[in-house]
């Protein structure tokens, strides 16, 4: 499977410890109880781990890293009584009384569903031997949210789909995926809007299936998904309107003194289709790095003039 | 006066033979008469005019010409018993039996009142000598229109006003302008859009001045316009507002594969002013004769999706 189109993989491991109500039922004192505790044990057995107040982290930072997606938009909104703890290379974040007690989640870019889950499942044994998660024979591990007993696991893959998305075929796509258990978003989770034709697919629930078996559906659909953006590709990618649209994104691009945050996302797509099809001579992963730098809370600027500004300059120097 | 935002300069001669009816009362046979007898005499005084039977031109090759503005797009759509005198450097080009007899016309690049002027009256006094053209002592030159009564001449430039036109204080000039009896036309004269910010700038009337009066008060209308125009450009230029359509176009001219003859001379517009501006280094003759090399019947392709492209391949070998 062709997969140079895959921007990152994704596997996260919702967690409770045994005996211990959730946190939407605990007392600041217990999540800070809680907080010590798991940040103590985790340190011990990972010491590359860092550890990050939620609390102490400005509204700027909280988006910083919502933006670098390693932490959801809900534990940037709501951080009294959260915790962080990431790995100094950023493949590993675990959030602290998020919906959850621990948010296990690996990181891997491209597409390395076997190597993120495999360090996921480090992670998670590990910490289950000193912390005990609560676990149940019938439900599996126990979580705030039905939809995530079972093993607790969204496998999740962010692909970049210019041509379904373009042509809108998109739409039947995602109904498609929703019959086997699947789900696509945006760019930032559940709720977003697709940007610049980045679609996130993982599995919609995590309960009668083994990991494997997610892991390995979720596969199958992805290929399905491929599949037909690469039939849709080979149709498109030779026509001269849409090689037009390609090198007009990346002119504009290189040349833009002023863009908006929603602009930029949408020409860096053309550019990374014209990236993927070989027209530009470009580093993808270059581009989906830049793709983070230019937004909004990356780019460290309040004033949103300067910031469409800075934004321009950053995209220039990067693609230059 | 800072003139790299005048393109060109025109001199127009309107002149008729004595006792001659004017054009549209001619017959054919007597068109092709004149046209013989001037043909001749011009040829014997100017060697290096070429001569053009206009009955013998295809649609494309006279809309090609009148997009040089060598011709008159009245010329090109009427050429029954017309012809055309053109010198090999296409500074000089005389209509034969458009409206009236004779239209002497002489051209210039960049901002040369003088220079043209000179070389009209030169070819208007050596073709009166051997011709006699029509004249009464309180008419002077007789013409079919009576606009072109007296002196029989239309001096124009053709000025670039990007920051006039784009904050719409053109249209109060334009007013203004016909005050003092100039005329503001789009590139292609009368009833033509104003395509690029591009503007000729002309005289209504040729009666009760002389053609010196007339050339000194164009120089003063055309001082006032440029007055403004600079005023204007520095409160824009500086602008990151300005600076980002200037290197958008510039970026979209260089990568584009499909592009519109309009989309073309409007983004080569932006870039012009750039290159006025100091911001583009590039070379302002090139960007003219660019202007002409895209515009349709220039391209010399039928098929309109072909040319879109042929227009976007010239337009990015010609800015590289």
């Amino acid at each position: 499977m062709n997969s140079n189109n895959i921007l990152s993989t994704r596997i996260r491991f919702a967690r409770n410890l045994e005996s211990t109500p959730f946190p939407a039922k605990l007392t600041s004192e217990k999540k800070k109880e809680l907080l010590l505790k798991v940040k103590d044990t985790a340190k011990q057995l990972f010491p590359d781990l860092d550890y990050i107040d939620a609390m102490q982290l400005t509204t700027s930072q909280a988006g910083s890293l919502m933006e670098e997606r390693l932490i959801s938009p809900e534990f940037a909104n709501n951080r009294e009584g959260a915790g962080l703890l990431l790995s100094k290379d950023k493949s590993t974040a675990i959030m602290l009384n998020e919906e959850d007690h621990l948010r296990i989640q690996t990181f891997e870019k491209g597409y390395a569903l076997d190597k993120a889950f495999k360090r996921a499942v480090e992670t998670d044994e590990a910490l289950d031997e000193k912390l005990s998660f609560a676990f149940n024979e019938n439900l599996g591990y126990l979580t705030h949210c039905p939809t995530n007993l079972g093993t607790g696991m969204r496998a999740s893959v962010l692909v970049h789909l210019p041509a379904l998305s373009g042509s809108g075929v998109i739409n039947k796509t995602i109904s498609l995926i929703g019959q086997y258990g699947f789900t696509v978003r945006g760019l930032y989770g559940e709720g977003t809007r697709s940007e610049g034709s980045l679609y996130q697919i993982s599995n919609q629930t995590s309960i009668g299936l083994t990991e494997d078996e997610i892991l390995e559906r979720l596969e199958e659909v992805l290929e399905k998904i491929q599949e037909n953006e690469t039939y849709l590709r080979e149709k498109l990618s030779a026509t001269p309107e849409i090689q037009d649209k390609i090198f007009r994104a990346y002119g504009i691009l290189l040349n833009a003194r002023i863009i908006s945050s929603k602009e930029a996302v949408a020409l860096l797509s053309k550019v990374r289709y014209g990236a993927e099809a070989g027209l530009l001579n470009l580093d993808l992963a270059n581009l989906d790095s830049l793709l983070i730098k230019i937004q909004p809370y990356n780019l460290n600027e309040e004033d949103p003039k300067q910031r469409d500004i800075k934004r321009a300059q950053i995209i220039r120097t990067s693609l230059c």
